[in-house]
């Protein structure tokens, strides 16, 4: 089976690597960034082109979400199976006479983070049985954890991650700008942050709660506001007003 | 010496938990709550009173921030240490003619999860070097990371750490509430989590940034805004501001 990955960013890279730590051959990775594309194929010994894209019995697009459609027309095969990468889009996105797909990997990927491939959750979603397989078989040598989804579920699965991980790292960051300004290294809060993950693991993250805003503690809020200004004192205030809603205080 | 802890709450019984797993005698646990202080009582194996409070040498109050000036008041012994466990307030807020300091554990503290008190920073402030010193030698028994902090100081560390604990709680809270709404396990999303953090010791919190706001994604923002409401749609739109405006976007 001739597979091409398309796209030279975070997930194509990644997926590309774990493709080939998991022997499952890539006869291609194509995309229009020459200088990512011959770092990635000299990193996993894969043929790169800018442009001529292979034929192929499988295509997985990992392109921005923008350009998922755009980048679906330049595969004219009808016999093939496409796949994008999307957790937002619907397969129909996807443009022309072939088989259609969707293989939404749930993670966050960073070019120089290495990441243990077999626990990320794959979602799958075929137009028949047979692609359904196809690409369970090739998801589960990633991972040990493949499922199906449909396009309604998996946006909420998308829209759950952006809050559990993207809008966390902003979290990060903004607290270390805080800290920076005082010159408090951030790697006091290394244990704080690692409490704070592992109680998931244990509680459900609503008992859980802590901080001035669950205590209801309003001269520690008016502190904090003092303390804060433009984007991080709406955060502040937005946070804040969600956890006294939850709570009803 | 003669070491009384006061309040009965998550922080009062982690404290009093350290102590005792690390062998310093606590002489009382004293406080208004009586059947959590039984429970501690009976779990530590430490005299506790609801009503007479004990001489001692260092008093530790362990209340929310709201009581500590009451509750310093009670302390009518002239030649002892009195400390609070405060992240915001000054030790001039407790009230008696002892010496004051300030002992703040950078943790969140829920009773029913254990925790590794080697790695909590303790935060030292006093009115004396002797004071300091003993105040350093009793945390640096718990935990290996001890250290001085001014009270404006430890304003900003506490006000990180609601940030990259508190909120990042409330948001996975917020984030279970949408993936429940769609009977999605939350458990799906943990090796995310798990990610998100892990990249915080490799790389700086702003360089790990992903997501559609950070790629300006104008279709998923929108999308995901019909997909919320209310306080999980504001925090969206905040989070999402705050984002674009730090990557000028």
């Amino acid at each position: 089976m001739q597979i091409v990955i398309i796209g030279s960013g975070n997930v194509a890279y990644h997926l590309a690597k774990a493709f080939v730590l998991n022997n499952i051959p890539l006869a291609q990775i194509f995309g229009r960034n020459e200088e990512e594309l011959r770092k990635i194929s000299g990193e996993l010994n894969i043929p790169y082109s800018t442009e001529n894209l292979n034929e192929a019995d499988l295509y997985i697009i990992c392109v921005s979400d923008h350009s998922v459609e755009d980048v679906s027309k330049m595969i004219i095969r009808k016999n093939c199976l496409v796949a994008h990468t999307s957790g937002s889009l619907p397969k129909e996105i996807l443009v022309g006479n072939y088989r259609k797909a969707s293989l939404y990997p749930l993670q966050t990927f960073s070019k120089s983070k290495t990441l243990d491939y077999s626990k990320i959750p794959f979602f799958i979603e075929s137009e028949n049985d047979e692609d359904r397989k196809t690409l369970f078989s090739i998801a589960s040598k990633i991972s040990e954890n493949v499922m199906e989804s449909t396009h309604e579920k998996r946006k909420y699965i998308h829209l759950t991650a952006v809050f559990a991980c993207n809008f966390v790292n902003h979290l990060f960051t903004r607290a270390k700008e805080i800290s920076d300004s005082q010159e408090i290294p951030f790697e006091y809060f290394l244990p704080l942050i690692e409490e704070t993950i592992q109680k998931i693991y244990e509680m459900d993250p609503k008992a859980a709660q802590t901080g001035p805003a669950v205590r209801n503690d309003k001269r520690v809020l008016q502190l904090h506001e003092q303390l804060l200004k433009d984007e991080s004192l709406q955060i502040y205030k937005t946070m804040n007003h969600s956890i006294q809603k939850m709570y009803e205080l």
